[in-house]
């Protein structure tokens, strides 16, 4: 099958079967998936987690990462840091009339390899078709199903004055690349997403135990998002703008721009508070992965101040960093 | 909050936070889901049933339901044809920048009414916006988890010959009835869409044992759809056109229409395939819940013909029920 996607494809009739069959199937038939049927089973014993994303990216395909990639480790990441082993994912495509049948292709192979890499399974699916103008060539929704860790207990409700604020990556480079690709700005060749799995890093913090007080992923909103809504549940957070891990690259182009590199969106960057006295192991664990190599502990919850974020700028001032405001860069995941 | 959606909704800032904590989680926040955290908790032991389905409809209101019943109903059916009992939704959405919020208040209240009626419980969800010209207005994906029924096996391969097929519903609604609303058509005031909960006649039906070979949800295709695809595992089947049940009102409007009613799509038919001695309690069974009062034997397994439906027409011919080629209707679910 190739051309392109026609209304046809989402009709539930002749072509519709042909597409799923000999298109989509053909990714994730296993033992665990052995027919097409309306619902993917799994097993499990005990607590587990549930969670969702739709991925509206524009473009699906940037530099570092397509929607595939992006579907199948956003929606891991969130299972990840609410302390959870992710296990199985669902599929559900929303294509728009025109699509070509290849892309569809190129984005199946990438969620496969990316679900093989995050060591989860897809067993279920659906796909949509909608006219020409109601789409952006493609939307994918996944939702996943983790097991819970018994006894590691996570919530921003645990963080005490004094815990310390770790930042796992450099910041800012998913936003950048990918308003890089949509632009055709020319940062967009050496400028790469971080789109990740952040599964292992997580699961080396938990280790820590209950010095392990929460963790995010600074998706949407970045980093300033995250922390301020780590404070919104009581605590102040004093963080330094230069201890913030951030690629020369990226800055320069967020500076170009008039962005703030702390409000642009991240896919492979983890937020970790822990108590003070773990920082250090905390660090060590995260550095021994490749994908933490430049984590950091960037500020500080303190016990005034509460709900807010205080930055201290490079140039020694203080100021709020807020929830961000505005436009931000629409459709970035 | 009231107006519209802009794309600021999506971005992960204060605006995106201030939709998700003033609009939509007021309509979940329970015991279950106490916060706003990336994933929802839930338990179970044993075997469990995934499934998914975004959906787009349009437009998102019409007789009879509406895009939130539809996506809590539809996936709560694809889990019940599967012989599990519902437990936990997610409901992700992709809104259009412009999409009126009172809109959003309504669908919501009705995702609510539809989880309480189905007994689920929606326990994490996302928020999308895309810009104008790039959706529906509103696009729902939800994704559930049901808890198996231990020993109850359900596939097309069970099905032997002489297994007769049953429909609980007269068929053919939904499609017009979302048809005859997007086209305002005259009919569509008196033309309801079926949409509604099957769970309690598959559970009906789940007492059969080993007599229930399998059960589907005759949506996109309609139940040409489903007979071809029961037909596809190796049977032939037989089905008297005489003998399903389609409503007046249905019958004369798809006439109009130049459409076959068996290959409308419905949200509210059950397709059951049972042994041939199990078929008067199935249908007391069926009977018996408001949903299948007027459930009837269609059809019956036959060993020859394989992977064929053969229609004995009401005039008295026979032809091959094939599936469901050409556009259909678009975008009925």
């Amino acid at each position: 099958m190739s051309g392109r996607i026609t209304l046809e494809h989402g009709s539930g009739g002749a072509l519709a079967r042909e597409l799923t069959e000999q298109v989509i199937y053909p990714y994730f038939q296993s033992q665990d998936y052995p027919e097409l049927v309306d619902a993917g089973s799994f097993s499990l014993a005990g607590p587990a987690l549930l969670t969702t994303d739709s991925y509206v990216v524009d473009p699906p395909f940037f530099p570092g990462g397509d929607i595939g990639r992006l579907a199948v480790f956003g929606t891991c990441n969130d299972l990840a840091v609410c302390g959870a082993v992710p296990l199985v994912l669902t599929l559900a495509l929303v294509l728009e009339e025109g699509f070509p049948i290849a892309d569809l292709h190129r984005v199946l192979h990438s969620v496969r390899s990316a679900a093989d890499e995050a060591g989860v399974r897809v067993i279920t699916g659906d796909t949509k078709v909608v006219p020409a103008g109601k789409g952006g060539g493609i939307y994918i929704n996944t939702a996943g199903v983790g097991r819970a860790t018994p006894g590691l207990e996570l919530s921003p409700a645990r963080i005490r004055a004094g815990d310390r604020v770790l930042v796992s990556a450099p910041v800012g480079s998913h936003g950048l690349a990918v308003l890089a690709a949509r632009e055709s700005l020319a940062i967009g060749t050496t400028l790469l997403s971080d789109c990740a799995n952040l599964h292992p890093l997580c699961a080396g913090l938990a280790e820590l135990g209950p010095a392990l007080r929460c963790m995010r992923d600074a998706t949407r909103g970045g980093v300033a998002a995250v922390l301020n809504e780590l404070a919104s549940t009581g605590m102040g957070m004093e963080v330094l703008e230069d201890a913030f891990p951030i690629r020369p690259l990226v800055a320069a182009a967020a500076n170009l721009l008039g962005l703030n590199p702390l409000e642009i969106a991240n896919e492979g960057v983890l937020v970790a508070v822990v108590a003070a006295g773990a920082e250090a192991q905390a660090l060590r664990i995260l550095r021994g992965h490749p994908l933490g190599r430049e984590a950091r502990g960037v500020g500080t919850a303190v016990a005034d101040r509460r709900g807010k974020v205080v930055l201290e700028t490079t140039i020694g001032g203080r100021r709020y960093l807020d929830m961000p405001r505005g436009l931000l860069l629409p459709r970035i995941c």
